[in-house]
């Protein structure tokens, strides 16, 4: 598996602010790596990546003018939203599901797909965003997530979920209009918040640059088909536009 | 300029816990970027690198078994320790001095210089952290920096300055044992600070991987040779391997 295989990207010349991340797009598990010794239903679940969330992201890329950078393979293979010595990597277990590929791997083991998955998403990533700084584009980060209905039995009643890092500007001012505008049950840093590791991407690809930036989560039952998919974004992008017009001048240009 | 020769990575196998960083090693003008009209003169001075700055860091890292990633050109072509929308990665002027090659950089410009320098320099370094990371070595971060003795057309009577961005534990630890046992006129956050800029290397490679870090600045009459490179390093390194001690275990680790 090559640089070109670990990363997608889409829109990169688009001229508008945001840029889109969607590190758990995709359920497929590449040959290279084979399927961790997960069945089939295993590998449509959520454990393998966030349903719906890629369609979603792709449509607010295309309404706000903005890149879209994903990755084409399972989060079980590595979860790209966290570090390499995080046992979230390349995790043993999911929810209820033992993994058995992930099991006692060697050092050697994660180095390799630290290698091959982690580093050259990063880069390009990063990449994306760098050259955004060097032509004055004042880019601002946004990753896009969903959620399962159900977790460890219980059923979760909220939809949407706003998390930010360190940086809580731009989560604020989405949070206000989705209460307001979006008819979602809106909560700030749940289902997940930093404490639970979510904000990698974030703390690695944002912060250093003192860009605004936000983590998204959707209940996935609300994006399980391209028509909510964009019904979704039809809603979400302008009120993501309009919350920019809350950051100071200063994000994104200094 | 390919990016081989944006960075140079020594001993990237070591197998200590410290990672030393030299953003600002070389005075080298490569041909593909032109001696941004300067003379002789001002190509040879602080202006244009750190002098002794990579004599004494090749030194702590063989003291320390230690990689030592470095830049095999001049900061005024692209200031690794900078973000690409600053005004000081292709300064203007340093100190009293115009730099007229970087005067009114067009947008492709400075994308050119931010892909063809940063990039590869920041990805590069990533890579050395981010493997270590995964193998379990629990990295630490100490970039090396020279100052002027004179500066503006005065004096300074420091000598070494001990710098931290987010995280100051690390430099906390090593400023109370170099008062008592470096033997030179020691401060914290001088002559430059976090709020000058010059911690976004640790803001961008240490901070999202939670890791120890510090930023070193030697007044660089004091590591002009290579017998005084040699003989602060041996000093200075069983001190920052004593610092260490002061760390608690999660640093670096979780």
């Amino acid at each position: 598996m090559n640089s070109h295989q670990a990363v997608i990207v889409d829109q990169e010349t688009a001229q508008g602010r945001f840029v889109f991340v969607c590190e758990h797009a995709s359920n497929v598990f590449p040959e290279a790596w084979g399927d961790l010794g997960l069945g089939a239903d295993q590998r449509q679940a959520h454990i393998a990546w966030d349903p719906g969330a890629l369609g979603l992201a792709w449509n607010l890329a295309k309404a706000l003018d903005a890149p879209l950078v994903h990755a084409p393979w399972s989060r079980l293979i590595y979860d790209l939203n966290r570090p390499p010595q995080s046992s979230g990597a390349m995790a043993e277990r999911s929810e209820t599901h033992e993994i058995s590929g992930n099991k006692n791997l060697s050092a050697a083991q994660r180095l390799a797909r630290t290698k091959a998955l982690y580093l050259p998403f990063h880069d390009r990533l990063r990449g994306v965003i760098a050259l955004r700084l060097a032509l004055g584009l004042q880019p601002i980060l946004v990753t896009v997530h969903s959620f399962t209905p159900i977790y460890h039995g219980q059923k979760r009643a909220m939809e949407f979920g706003v998390i930010h890092d360190q940086d809580p500007r731009l989560a604020q001012a989405l949070l206000a209009r989705a209460k307001d505008h979006l008819g979602l049950i809106t909560k700030l840093n749940e289902p997940y918040s930093a404490t639970d590791e979510v904000t990698h991407t974030l703390a690695l690809q944002a912060t250093p640059y003192a860009i605004a930036n936000v983590m998204l989560e959707v209940r996935n039952d609300l994006i399980a088909t391209k028509a909510q998919q964009a019904d979704l974004s039809a809603r979400l992008a302008p009120i993501l536009q309009d919350a920019v017009y809350d950051l100071t001048p200063s994000q994104g240009s200094h």
